[in-house]
């Protein structure tokens, strides 16, 4: 079954596919009153918009969002947003290698096992392209819960992390990376570059900290923040890990190691320690919220790969085309969107339950 | 907001506390004429049943199931299924410390900072016991998908991880670790008892495979199957971070050695790996769904630890009582009702969309 | 597919047949901090009760309920709330007719084509048996709204109603019908005494009245107030028409007639008049929420009717045993609780978006 | 809060206000492989097309509908399919007496009371208008479930109600007021020709009726097919009352009368009646499935009807400009898709839990 809705409280629908003529998503469930143009969602989509750097696909696309509903006089009503983006750089002309045989890694495969057949002009629907709408479903999410501030960046490429000494929050917009360390990004920089020339791909590691959320935002148990958070990044076309906190190294920790200890602070607790991310039993501590999520390399790659027809034959297939060396650089502000998305979500479903 | 029920076609809620009279859970949507009986759930609660080493908590609970409703002469009537389980071990005598102070790592200073004050008997409904009512869930998800086996078994405690080398599927059930590798349960043996003895506690990675999940299950995008399982395994309690196949280890890869190339096979696809844990653009590809699921150390321990009481004034705790030394370890057959409850869901909804 | 759960905020789910051991309900997304125990639940509960008057089922059932979790120290946590209540007065000795032939307007045929069998004993889970345990979640959720009152009666038996000229509120509860006419009531005692003696029965039409609904609460459309009020009472066993404010006989005025005019009041509009049931756009207007609802005469009757049996035979059949003449009767308690439900539940919604 | 989708399985949520750029309809969970061009749903939509007769409303607009996405070759992906319809002839010059003063009868004061404001021109997202986006989806719908045959027709306008004698199926299509007796349509042209000249409106009943449907769609209690059909119709603007087969006449019935006795059929039983709908339990017997429903007159009229300002004041209102003066007349397509709507999504359901 196909669910295209995030969300509880407040809620998103995506839709459209890489070469349709548009992309688009709507937003259920906003309050009503908060100012709104285009003007406030354009410039994230200009931060994840394509063809900006030789590091990122170098297909052109304006992302123009469009307001169709739910804003009046500038201000939200309290009915659907809907947002759309066209297409304006397709080229379709010639998929008739993917359209016969299914690309590892990819989506093709599946696809086909799901539906019996598939969109195969540039991934349809499971393009990465999808993610300019939650880009721009996640502006309208930040201005709900404008106490919040929630910047990401990429951690680590290739298996090649930043430094935390070297952690400058102002390098992070200041190279096509995302990268807080200008160092690593000089690194990368001729990494990325000769993963792009041979044709291949790399994975990479985005970090995410939003900070300013209240104590008491999440819920136990089935809607857990951990929880909520883990399945809105693990949603994200190539992403393959989450971690809240310290994750996986938290399992490698004694008791000891891992209590987040607290004294007594100017407004609640104040902590010695955040392993666990922000979140105890499923519900925000105050803390910021940390965490961690791992993107696969690129599946599209020059180099030839063993595979099999649609027929079921032996077959080898090289991704020609425009494709992102590294599609975790631009998942920086999408899972940024993500979380905000979840945090306007929980400010909501917090406010119904507990007032 | 507080949700707790789980799941879009086949659905299950859950109920209760630690230290109330009973808990339970409710199962929604199951199809009708399954056989079943209270005797196809009880083992799988007597697999995660406490007290059954001393390497769990020494808490005396019989975990024995009862019935009550959705099932007409020993077969499931496509109504609700409901399960319940009496708690006959709380001791409740002295919370009085907890009552007033908040434990590092647990939910306390949360749950109050979100309802105003909390059950503290035990943990109330943040406590572990809560995940007795999913094993039972899942012991009638399992009917729904037979021909699906789901196993997990611990990969690490403490950092100390299992040779890959050694695994042997039939030592996962003969020892106290559901550990595969007899040689590093002989050194937890050891690692854990210390920990108990101590006081203290430590983290684990849980490791779980399905096989026989048929290609097509799943959906791209927002109910991924990825990132349902992701949701499934971080609601659990102390899981912090997720992984399907490779997961963060993917991030360091290049798309050739990350990519699942294909060979014709008997039937459908030979995949030469399976790197994304057998699922693709969030649809099932019909290799085994593989993912690994980090627990934390268990928060409750024995040596004090800074905090703040209820009124915000500096204090120390140490957690008198009852635990797990190592909560990872009886995560093991919670892990795996939630992938059962999860590949039933997305089973239904497979036949409901695509026939 | 089977769902049994209802809400989107203040959520319950139900579940139990007629002759299983305890039906219940699970109630999800309360807010916390609310004084509850089972005294605030049970006297909604022996309202609805049976086998109080000659003119209900001869059933007998206490109906005691047990509070099993979400509440401690006498108050909500926030967390699920599960409710049940035992059956006591099974009587299962002999359904065989009933397991072999089909009676005409119960579900057993309906059942039989979806599920493949049925629980026949006592109508399983299509038995208004189910409906205790809405009225035990309406407890809780009238707790929720206590700014609302909501009181309901039954306008009509078998054709006869009521003279809204008689309409006296205390009556309600000082007949067996809950008339607010005592003349009514006495013709009624007649009326249902004669079907009750011919082993037939009748059906009945229940209004509701809600006040105290502040302005604001519903939404546009798919969850317009009305559609949420309409949905919750056709849920009810037997029942087969609603209507909000003038319904039907709306459909026969013009636009004059129909339109509630306003003039300046103390506190908002004063309205002139209450076609639309206090619900405008699908949002309360503060007015009184009113609303009718259909009941159908009860299906168990003494005289046989033509039927076919399970293998598609023809038969007859005739329902012995304990049965209300007048299932509407019972209605009231039942769609007070839905009423109260849904109000819960929008109270919630509204807050949730608007503040 | 606003809820704007619709569904569970086939699920569809609308969007769009009466004078903004465009309306539409994202439609999720459509089954794959399905045929599916514009050319299947511009005839539904130009069915409900306003100003086809003198009978609606003066507003032309084409109602073109574009396909944004979900569709490949001419076929459904199983992706989410969105329809944008553009606005065209939208007038909004002057709203400025709207703006200022409620309409009773209309969304107005409830909309400000929820929101703080609204969007004025043309009744913003309470218009009618949206009903264009339902019937797009609708005609989705309707191939999702070719076996079932979906007609409506308006049975009353202002409480003139045809001759069940003169019924003829052909003549719905025939005249401009979907009337399927000819004689009553001449009536109710002089009938709603007066009441437009007078600046009046009137109210109507909608009967429909759905062929076809298998025994067996449906489910018990919260999802009873009589509730979703009452929520769906009761969703649609200016519709205060639904009922399923008799309705309120069954509750003036005895049980006796009210059976729907069965003999033997061809295949399956032969019911003697069909009092019920065809609906038992909640779940479809086979029999025709039958649903009335009461539209209120349209609330715009040109007789000035005292009311309030925005600020309080004591105010007169005349609703200048097009409108329909008999909503219930267009109501005809929009009652069908909703029931297309539902039986689609039962469909699947079904499916998903019953094989």
């Amino acid at each position: 079954m196909s669910f295209n809705t995030f969300g509880r409280a407040f809620r998103f629908m995506t839709w459209g596919e890489s070469h349709g003529p548009a992309i688009g998503a709507v937003v259920d469930g906003c309050p009503p009153g908060i100012a709104l143009t285009e003007g406030d969602v354009q410039p994230w989509l200009d931060r994840r918009r394509p063809g900006t750097s030789r590091f990122t696909t170098q297909r052109r696309e304006l992302d123009e969002v469009r307001i169709l509903s739910g804003v009046f006089e500038g201000r939200t009503t309290g009915t659907p947003i809907s947002l759309m983006i066209e297409n304006v750089d397709q080229r379709s002309k010639d998929y008739s290698e993917v359209a016969q045989a299914y690309r590892p890694g990819h989506a093709d495969y599946a696809y086909d096992a799901k539906y019996g057949f598939r969109d195969y002009r540039g991934g349809g629907r499971s393009s990465a392209r999808e993610t300019a709408s939650r880009v721009a479903a996640g502006a309208i999410a930040r201005l709900v819960v404008p106490q919040v501030r929630i910047r990401a960046w990429v951690e680590a490429i290739g298996g090649e992390a930043v430094d935390p000494a070297n952690f400058d929050d102002a390098q992070i917009d200041a190279n096509p990376f995302f990268c807080p360390d200008a160092a690593a990004a000089s690194r990368w920089e001729e990494k990325v570059d000769a993963a792009r020339k041979a044709g291949s791909s790399l994975g990479a590691v985005v970090a995410c900290e939003a900070t300013g959320v209240p104590p008491g935002w999440g819920a136990p148990l089935y809607a857990k923040l951990d929880s909520e958070l883990a399945a809105a990044a693990m949603s994200i076309n190539a992403v393959k890990g989450v971690e809240i906190g310290d994750g996986f190294a938290a399992a490698a920790l004694t008791g000891e190691q891992n209590a987040d200890a607290m004294r007594p602070g100017a407004d609640g607790p104040a902590f010695l320690a955040n392993h666990a991310g922000g979140i105890a039993g499923g519900i925000a501590t105050g803390q910021p919220i940390r965490l961690r999520v791992a993107f696969k390399p690129t599946s599209s790659i020059l180099n030839p790969v063993e595979t099999i027809s649609r027929t079921g034959e032996a077959a080898e297939i090289a991704t020609r085309g425009r494709h992102d060396p590294c599609v975790g650089i631009r998942g920086v502000p999408v899972v940024e969107a993500m979380v905000a998305l979840v945090l306007a979500d929980q400010a909501l479903l917090h406010r119904a339950q507990c007032g």
